[in-house]
């Protein structure tokens, strides 16, 4: 079916999105759709009958270059919408690799990577690339463009948005050629990843950003442990190094997992014996220099920057 | 190289684990062994010297059935230790199988599957097998043993206990037969999953168990919604139905996941809008069925069991 008043988009276009709608309601399908397509470029629609919003719309093609129609007021009276945007522009992936070893990889994650003419990987101040290490055992890079993003550690915050923004620009370069960029991230990237700042920059500038899920280095801490993170019924609180004091995260209830607490690690060793509590810790999970520890005791004081710690509830 | 002075473990025994030890200290990949492998029948030193703990070891082959040496003491003084299992045991594997969609299972996972004889899949009293249902996207089950587990949900300890023993001996009874078992878990096996139990009964019973991390259904539910979980350097708090009340939930500094929250959905709403943060849903995240909301204002008052709230720091 075609849309009865719309006219064709250009032939430049391509179509991101279709969302349909019954009896003015938005479907499942429909939120789905609005949730997850980028701001486009153009938007046609079947049956659109009235705004209710304060702009108000005059026809069926409703979405030229600067215009930007409020979504939510629109679902209820349309029948259905397509969401076009410029065809010669790529999509950013937030690839997830997973916590160190390579097998942890989604088949999602491997089948994007290898369709992804473009890795764009952060890199450290060293030169590391560990998420680029951990998918080249399992991908060909060979045909691969390569864009290393030195992201800086500052606690200033001008400095880490004039850092994110430049970052952005150099992948928006590679999107605006049409190239699909691949943004390798270590473990999850919805959790504690540089992506969402360069992912943010890139979606207010009308790019399709999607995220691929991954393991997180807590989950395979725990199962390279053969234990249980949680206990049922209770909560499970996952903690950046330094965010609490280790005595004030002893104390929530449930499940503690301290992250990259290699930094503090003599106070959380002090706090976690003194209460008593079962405690277990993986240093870089799934690498070559694993480590693992079912009690702090003998660690050692500076046990490195990859340290989880998982404290139990019970003692 | 042979151990100098320990005898050859009978031919009906497989080495499960080995352990090295330098300059009386015990290793990285020594920890590993101690953390990973499980309860061995027989275990086998080189140069074991004298005892340090309460038990008194008399000789390099220090494990005979039923004996159980005191590890944490015995490494100190042994420079390699051998674990031993009979071997027609078979290994029980929680193998996650993400969240729904089952391209987000890991290479490892499948690739296990595949070798693993027998499934163990846990029904619910409906007869729902939804880790099942997913896997056999990817995997071949027509020559597996299917093993279905029907867990009671009830809140009486007794009967749960119960519960899990009876499962635990149908998996044992394939784990004696030397048949390796892969026992389905939705989102990661760490993360609110019955396999604990099952697996606590079953290496407490000397068998070999192995944990394969995976997706969970919060980072899945973040990546479909295209949000980041974590604010840099502030907590993440997985929250089960019923633990706080939904303010208490609310007034946790950092990210909030309300787990399995249909059933308190009205309650959860109330206080969401109420306290003016940004809140986002998905139900059923990667299945058919699946629904993202960018809000909680229009949701059904029942959106369903898997219902995910994710509640943002910021308004």
């Amino acid at each position: 079916m075609r849309g009865k008043t719309g006219e064709k988009p250009a032939r430049s276009r391509r179509c991101i999105g279709e969302a349909r709608f019954r009896n003015g309601l938005c479907s499942a399908r429909a939120r789905k759709t609005f949730a997850t397509t980028p701001e486009p470029e153009y938007l046609r629609c079947d049956l659109y009958f009235l705004s209710t919003s304060q702009r108000n719309f005059d026809g069926c093609d409703l979405c030229g270059l600067g215009f930007r129609p409020d979504y939510r007021s629109l679902f209820r009276l349309t029948e259905r919408a397509f969401f076009f945007m410029d065809k010669n522009r790529g999509t950013l992936y937030g690839l997830s690799v997973g916590p160190g070893d390579p097998e942890l990889m989604t088949l999602k994650a491997v089948k994007i990577l290898k369709q992804c003419p473009v890795a764009a990987v952060p890199v450290t101040h060293r030169g590391n690339t560990l998420a680029l290490d951990i998918a080249r055992k399992i991908v060909d890079f060979s045909d691969k463009e390569l864009l290393l993003l030195p992201f800086e550690m500052t606690r200033d915050k001008e400095k880490l948005r004039l850092n994110h923004e430049a970052q952005a620009a150099r992948v928006a370069e590679r999107l605006a050629l049409g190239r699909d960029v691949a943004f390798l991230t270590l473990g999850d990237v919805s959790v504690f990843s540089t992506f969402s700042y360069v992912a943010g920059i890139l979606k207010e500038k009308g790019y399709a950003v999607t995220m691929i899920p991954g393991v997180t280095s807590f989950c395979a801490s725990a199962c390279a442990l053969g234990i249980s993170l949680t206990e049922m019924q209770r909560p499970l609180h996952i903690i950046p190094a330094g965010f609490y004091s280790a005595r004030e995260a002893l104390a929530l209830p449930g499940a503690k997992v301290l992250m990259k607490a290699g930094s503090q690690f003599p106070e959380v060793r002090r706090a976690v014996l003194e209460s008593g509590r079962e405690a277990f810790a993986a240093v870089d999970c799934g690498l070559e220099s694993e480590a693992l520890y079912e009690t702090l005791e003998d660690m050692p004081e500076k046990p490195g920057y990859f340290t989880t710690v998982i404290v139990k509830e019970k003692p």
